[in-house]
């Protein structure tokens, strides 16, 4: 026994990386680098972007995966699927197994509140979750693809680190976001909930050459939750948001009341 | 005071249908039809099948939408886009406000436990209820597009009939499924939570014509949750299943723990 727990110890854990943006962004470079400082790691990301996919699927289309060589040392594939699609298969074609620990990230743009709904990047790790795999997502409040991700990185190797080495409650996974700010301006780690947030839309018309009418998606991000224990209030104030997260969607409070309307 | 509250009362409540099957399916055929008996309906819905999109929403891409003229005497709409799409649209473009229900569906396949996850139905309703409105998803356990509607369209009446008149708790929807027996034999409505089940992939690996490999997702459904308050128990027993849903996906049991990791 003593011997096993001696070995597990010292064996390097297995990290799956993902991420929405598609395998080439810097966002996934960078969450590659600090993940190869903690273990061994495996990347299947897909071959394009991939936001706000949510937690899609492939079910009508075949998949492709092909094995890329552009991380340094590091075994990588591109999917032509969706980021659930690559955890999948990930796990089910390359892994055959569970890795220690699933990362995705990190994504060029906000992912704290509702927007973890629509996030391509919160739904890999969601997925990996699902499967019993230790899982965080990460994102960065800075869309720049040249944004200097210093802080991030950081804190990136902090929190897997305390993940790596503590776990996490059963059926939940994080959700991290950085703050907009100088990397020496992080004020460090706060633990909290979902903001209670959400878009509001504007739908951009336009007309088409042929005079057909079209429409481009645009919003307005609109946060009215006062509370100062929440990711948005983390992140405005500099702190790096972490948020558990979890896939029972249910609404246990509200069950009793429900359950006198057919009665 | 008393004329604005008698005008409200007999005004006939304004209904939005959509789904993820797409607009000629069948089970949006039933749900309109039944909405029709409870108030003014609008439908707008995909263009075509959109299953397993989770919480997709169209960013990269400009959205369409076509005046349909599909459903008896009923203003209908195909969109290009998801269902989460078709709500954002039907809501901004179309109503300019807010409906007093949306339903989603009826879904040709099951959506309780973890497949509401995936479910573009779903996410549909869910997009709803994060802009306030009241929102029910219903899905149906038989895939068969000649199924008989006939238990599910008179519990659809039930439900939404039930939830137009008390309303639902402040940002929760319902996830509704039929279990797939003869009508006669369903034993009523169970309010019950989502069932920690799970799907366990196997990708069925194939050659195209030039010698690369494709896969295709499959999977087989394992409910190991022994609870007899489920969905998955409900349905399993003959049950309509309706289980009240939240989009704070915050784990809170989980922040005390967590808050220690990096103290």
């Amino acid at each position: 026994m003593a011997t096993a727990k001696k070995k597990s110890a010292s064996r390097k854990p297995l990290i799956l990386v993902t991420n929405d943006d598609g395998i080439t962004s810097p966002g996934i470079r960078a969450l590659v680098e600090v993940m190869k400082e903690l273990g061994k790691v495996i990347v299947v990301a897909p071959d394009s972007p991939q936001s706000g996919m949510g937690h899609a699927i492939t079910i009508d289309d075949p998949l492709r995966l092909e094995s890329v060589d552009i991380f340094e040392n590091v075994e990588a594939y591109q999917c032509s699927g969706t980021p659930v699609d690559c955890v999948k298969l990930g796990v089910d074609k390359i892994i055959k197994g569970k890795p220690d620990l699933c990362v995705s990230g990190i994504n060029h743009g906000s992912n704290s509140s509702i927007n973890i709904i629509y996030s391509g990047t919160m739904s890999a790790a969601m997925e990996a979750a699902i499967e019993g795999i230790t899982a965080v997502g990460f994102s960065f409040l800075n869309y720049a693809h040249d944004a200097d991700l210093t802080g991030p990185k950081k804190y990136v190797k902090e929190i897997a680190h305390g993940v790596l080495k503590n776990g996490l409650p059963t059926n939940t996974l994080l959700n991290v976001n950085f703050p907009d700010v100088h990397h020496k301006n992080i004020k460090g780690i706060r633990v909290c909930r979902q903001a209670t947030a959400k878009w509001e839309e504007e739908f951009n018309e336009r007309m088409d050459p042929r005079g057909r009418k079209y429409y481009w998606l645009t919003g307005k991000f609109v946060n009215r939750d006062p509370g100062d224990d929440t990711d948005e209030w983390a992140l405005k104030h500099g702190f790096v948001s972490v948020v558990p997260i979890q896939f029972d969607l249910t609404a246990h409070h509200a069950i009793p009341r429900i359950n006198n309307y057919w009665k």
